[in-house]
């Protein structure tokens, strides 16, 4: 590939980035995707590994993989650390990169609105690391409660408290309660699993605001039809190894999960235009940012301004924009004007449990087992991979008709014992892609 | 159940531990198995994880789900810490279990021969956790091949040498040629993955020495039909990071896999009986073991004397002994007198790779595809958990007709973060089950 065609660099493998690298593909320019790690996620399952109801592998494919074909693009691992904006460049751990283009796809990491201690006792779910850590913490607060003889320890062992009820905090939520009161059922000897105490607390007035109020109502209600106790109006004052204190009550719990905020990466920063609250960057309606040429932001990092706020995390948006801001680099290639964005709502949907979901798209609602349905079957259409939605759809198959978890399996977290090739360090893992 | 029922203790959730359990279903004991994973693992199949050709969950099923019906057992997720024969008790990380039968089945370690510099480049393939990292180890070696203009580093990344001709080191080097040659193929831009260096090497005159000559021949010409480079006669005299130094040559190699050697583990020390040079403890005939009443050892931590040697270190002799211990334990409590344990010899097999595999049964040899076929079935049959066999079918179809392997996913080492239930602390994780 001539090395004086444009040349493309996107950074993260996300929704986003992949989409925008597909959509260049008979384009004449030099495409390098580069991400600090080597998959692509399909984030929205992530839940279900840190459920034990998925493997790390189902939810991911290698970004080198999805990509082999397309002959315009390189795949890099390796970490972004800032943006030259002046000098074009991008700089990476051990080598800078010149761009004409930059799509910046980087994602979003958690954040504890400042109370950064909190992090160590309620981790977060926005990585396979992540997930993986969730459910080695779930199972083996299990196997601490089946060799607890003081009743009082055991309750706090099984005790979950899941912080934001937004999608995911829903999801973890739900499939919580279903390990506790299905899947585990039968296999202690000392304890009912059955009495684990799901708690579900949320800072504002209903569970999922993002969707209808009445679904929002139907969630509610679900929810504690499975087992989980949903606090409504309900913020975290501390999080502490005791568990969580609230307004009303410190609830004992050695199990608190971080769902209720996000926000930009720190290589946003590096950029020095202006960000939202969350670290977002203010995106003009062709994508590209204020003071920065070539440069293009989509996805979560992006702050899209639409009325009553801007464009939501999913991956739908991710998804056009990565489309449009390639169809933009086309554009200026060939001297035409560049065109704004606009998003097209599909609808959204959440998962509660078994047999129950709620969906909305064009107006349209839907909840239950219609809706679940709708559910299951979008999701594996979206993963990326063929073969993961086969692997998918049977591990879902066997989980519906069995009840089991296929993947409940305690990794420990392995010992670091040699120098690896160059690749992001631990402290890192939350840096951009 | 009554407290007054003889106290079964079983130490270890491999195939031994597990049959034993089983085989006492019932008997009127209390049985107690403690494991410091939770997890069965199917070790045969390790190999496969290691090479990214299975997920973690495929291979692995939890100890408790598996005995989940049986009612007279109790599963402990705990570390055994020493055993004081005269109190008849067995010390756990944090209480002591007291027994009146004791079965350990604690299976073995990786053995570097007194060199424990090696280790940490040349890591072993016992647990899971050894597997996913050897796995991340050789994915980001192609990774770390793609960023690098420096033909010798690159190299020196793109060589693998697998230390050991037994069954492990040959399945090893078989599938990483694979790897090389068929699934990263087309995924590079900078190099060709086929041109990787595949050493195999083995201290004595032929490969898996417990076979046939013929097969090890066999074995040897098809490993290097498939690109592996096997040196017979050939000793690792040094291990580093620059690679393996052995008489005839210093390989440069930044992938060294260690499958040459295997020792009992700590725990069997604390016993204070005769142990072979490997420290397998020596058992008599009836699995029982000099001076240590009520105890048996059984599987790869019992040495069991036979012509020629002791019994080769497999799945068949541990379930065997397994079953044959508890039978034994029956006995005693109706005071008959215990019985000899004698192995039958099922037969045994090896893959090399696609389509190829050597298996011997009954005095019947086989090559070829029909021996791989058969390698395949049995295989599968074997899977502990119904779930694993159809997944680990439905893995195997997929990567035989797309050359592809499901489970190409770096998963960083996690950060240590926060303190969780007692579990093996890390320093541990070659210790006794």
């Amino acid at each position: 590939m001539s090395k004086d065609l444009p040349h493309v660099v996107i950074v993260g493998g996300g929704f986003g980035g992949l989409e925008a690298a597909r959509a260049l593909r008979n384009a004449r320019v030099r495409i390098t995707l580069v991400d600090k790690r080597n998959h692509h996620l399909f984030q929205p399952l992530l839940y279900q590994v840190a459920t034990a109801g998925l493997a790390a592998s189902d939810i991911a494919a290698p970004i080198r993989k999805i990509l082999a074909e397309q002959e315009n693009v390189t795949v890099l691992l390796d970490r972004a650390v800032a943006i030259d904006k002046k000098r074009k460049v991008l700089v990476l751990s051990n080598e800078e990169l010149p761009y004409d283009f930059l799509i910046l796809a980087t994602g979003v990491t958690n954040d504890y609105f400042g109370n950064d201690s909190w992090e160590a006792h309620a981790p977060g779910l926005k990585s396979l690391e992540e997930a993986l850590d969730i459910r080695r913490r779930v199972l083996l607060a299990f196997e601490a409660a089946e060799k607890e003889d003081d009743e009082a320890i055991r309750r706090r062992w099984l005790t979950f408290v899941v912080i934001g009820g937004g999608a995911t905090g829903v999801e973890m939520a739900g499939a919580l309660s279903e390990i506790a009161r299905r899947t585990m059922a039968a296999d202690f000897r000392n304890f009912n699993p059955r009495d684990a105490r799901v708690v579900l607390l949320e800072g504002g007035p209903r569970l999922l605001p993002a969707f209808p109020p009445e679904l929002s109502e139907q969630t509610r209600h679900d929810l504690q039809e499975i087992g989980v106790e949903v606090q409504l109006n309900a913020r975290a004052q501390r999080i502490d190894e005791q568990g969580v204190l609230t307004a009303n009550e410190m609830i004992e719990a050695r199990n608190v999960l971080w769902a209720a905020g996000v926000r930009g990466v720190p290589l946003a920063n590096s950029l020095g235009v202006p960000q939202d609250r969350a670290g977002r960057i203010w995106i003009r309606p062709d994508l590209t940012v204020e003071g920065a040429p070539g440069v293009f932001v989509i996805g979560d990092a992006a702050a899209f301004p639409v009325e009553g706020g801007i464009l939501p995390g999913v991956a739908q948006v991710a998804i056009q924009q990565g489309r449009h801001a390639a169809r933009n680099i086309l554009a200026q290639l060939a001297r035409k004007p560049l065109r704004p964005f606009s998003y097209q709502d599909r609808g959204s949907m959440a998962t509660i449990g078994r047999n129950r979901a709620i969906a909305v798209s064009a107006g349209l609602q839907m909840t239950g087992f219609l809706a679940w349905i709708a559910w299951v079957f979008i999701h594996i259409l979206y993963l990326v991979d063929f073969r993961n939605r086969l692997a998918v759809l049977f591990e879902w198959s066997w989980a519906y008709f069995s009840y089991n978890r296929s993947a409940r399996i305690i990794l420990e977290r392995s010992a670091p014992r040699v120098e690896l090739p160059p690749h992001p360090p631990e402290g890192a893992r939350k840096e951009p892609a």
